[in-house]
């Protein structure tokens, strides 16, 4: 009985555990949202270390978080990004390893691929962020970026939104825009744009998942009344989020330090200050106001939690101890001192 | 070829691989305090999540680093700490696991057992701090401590100091300190010591590697030109730390904000100034003074850095793949979106 054994799921059983559920990521993340809000999640920051050849080549992120209340479990996501994984390396552009442990001995509790989990919590914010930000008579849908991102999103529209009306997908690769468009054409309304200002133009939510360096939105395309949602990091040019009724965002203090957000690079010149503000957790738990009328504009940038990631990825290891998948591994046989 | 394979190494294969190599993990730390100081490391801080029962109960910490130069890789450690673990489940008190991945794409090389390793490369930081920071005509070691630590601490006595005369050892639990000393008897001029003041009193270097929160070392006890090295986080009294020639830390950015550190405390309460702060990777860079006559007595706080952890973490990882140690585990068979 000296052994230390932990579980290990790959990527293919965290799928068969469950992991493609939208609905019940965005049920997940809603309450983690109320955790974090009644202060019963501890967050570190993000600590990401970035690499540069001549340009930035990518980054790799620790996020470690313990989520209190019935979850009562710690974990850290592992997570790298790198843009040109797929064209040189034939790898996907994200990479990431979840461990979650027993937070009463810190003994591990499972290691898994934590990929498909970011994909999928990243789009249930989304989808949260439609519910308490979008106008409900919100009807159509500008996507922009046809990526792994891309696609979760539209998994997430139809859990978020009371009538869809049309969704307008566009990519620098056409491509890429034409096959998610085809995944997606039995469950959505949806149409390849071959034009960003034509994607955008008189559409009610406009979300970026990109990978994009260079502001490509412009504000003057986007109507009053708007949802704009940007999950990369510099999508939207500065005027929008500067004429935003409302700023929301997930975690301020986790994106104000991120030197590669746009918002950072705001705030840091002081064009917008701490009291401009809103954060998602603390709208979903109540604590501050969503949108209030139909005219206003709100802006919300979505930079990533620990928390979504960790009870995402408690919900499927205990999914995956019910159903018998994935491996033991042995820390140890025998630990060698005591 | 479109799976992600990467190596498991439980601790039985990281002991295969060599980690008891009390010799060259002090090489190895060594030369990692050389590129830290050359500004070829990116460590971002520590994140610990503190855990209280009523008191405290234990912490995990996740320690990202990027080590440059010749070495080239990024890697985590996710380490726990839990007092009572031994007693509570006999578990050992420290559980970690080191995760390596490619700075290149950021897939995942080697996830480990780190739990050895963070032994060895602690008292490997010891036994530097001795070589730079003791007399060189030291001769008596006080050891206050018999767990873990204590005993790599014992192993590394011989690689850093050229005339052991005597050894003593104290623990509150004294058959601890016994077994130790018995097991080190062969090698070293060890006895045990019943009471902390007589094993302090009249050494050249006295070492603390407990678990405690109560300061126990009493500055009165220490004579002048000793090295006192604090390995837990709050052993000497504070007159210990106000009266030394010079505070020398591993890394002072991190201490500083961890409030569970004695060091912290005093910087809080402005008794101790960043000034006055030392680090040893600077020290063994030669860009910093280590010890500069007999009659200093020099008090070093050894808090721990990632890059000590990574740089061992990637030998070991080398000699298994050499050896053909260990088990491949895939992320992914093929992965379901890139």
């Amino acid at each position: 009985m000296e052994e230390l054994r932990f579980l290990y799921l790959k990527q293919e059983d965290v799928i068969e555990a469950g992991v493609l559920d939208m609905k019940r990521t965005i049920k997940d993340v809603e309450e983690v949202f109320r955790l974090y809000a009644e202060g019963k999640v501890v967050m570190p920051p993000k600590s990401p270390i970035d690499f540069y050849d001549n340009d930035y080549r990518g980054h790799i992120i620790s996020m470690p978080c313990y989520v209190g209340g019935d979850i009562d479990v710690v974990g850290i996501k592992w997570a790298a990004g790198f843009p040109k994984n797929p064209m040189r390396y034939g790898l996907p552009l994200g990479i990431d390893i979840i461990i979650l442990s027993d937070p009463h001995s810190g003994r591990p509790l499972v290691i898994m691929d934590g990929t498909i989990i970011t994909a999928m919590r990243t789009s249930a914010v989304t989808g949260i962020a439609i519910k308490y930000l979008a106008r409900p008579d919100s009807e159509k849908v500008a996507l922009i970026g046809a990526g792994v991102i891309g696609r979760t999103t539209l998994m997430a529209l139809p859990y978020c939104m009371s009538n869809i009306g049309e969704v307008r997908i566009y990519d620098i690769k056409l491509e890429k825009a034409k096959s998610l468009a085809n995944e997606f054409k039995e469950r959505l309304p949806i149409s390849v744009v071959r034009s960003l200002k034509s994607t955008v133009m008189e559409t009610d939510i406009i979300i970026t998942a990109t990978t994009s360096t260079n502001k490509f939105v412009k504000s003057k395309w986007i109507s009053k009344g708007s949802l704009c949602i940007q999950v990369g990091t510099n999508e939207f040019d500065e005027n929008t989020v500067l004429s935003a009724d409302k700023v929301v965002v997930d975690n301020w203090e986790q994106i104000k330090d991120y030197r590669r957000s746009m918002l950072a690079q705001l705030y840091k010149e002081g064009r917008l200050r701490d009291n401009q503000i809103l954060e998602l957790p603390f709208i979903v738990a109540g604590k501050q106001p969503g949108r209030e009328n139909s005219s206003e504009l709100i802006f919300f940038d979505s930079f990533g939690m620990a928390c979504e990631d960790i009870i995402v990825a408690y919900r499927i290891y205990r999914n995956a101890v019910r159903k018998g998948l994935g491996e033991e591994l042995e820390l140890w046989k025998r630990p060698l001192w005591k």
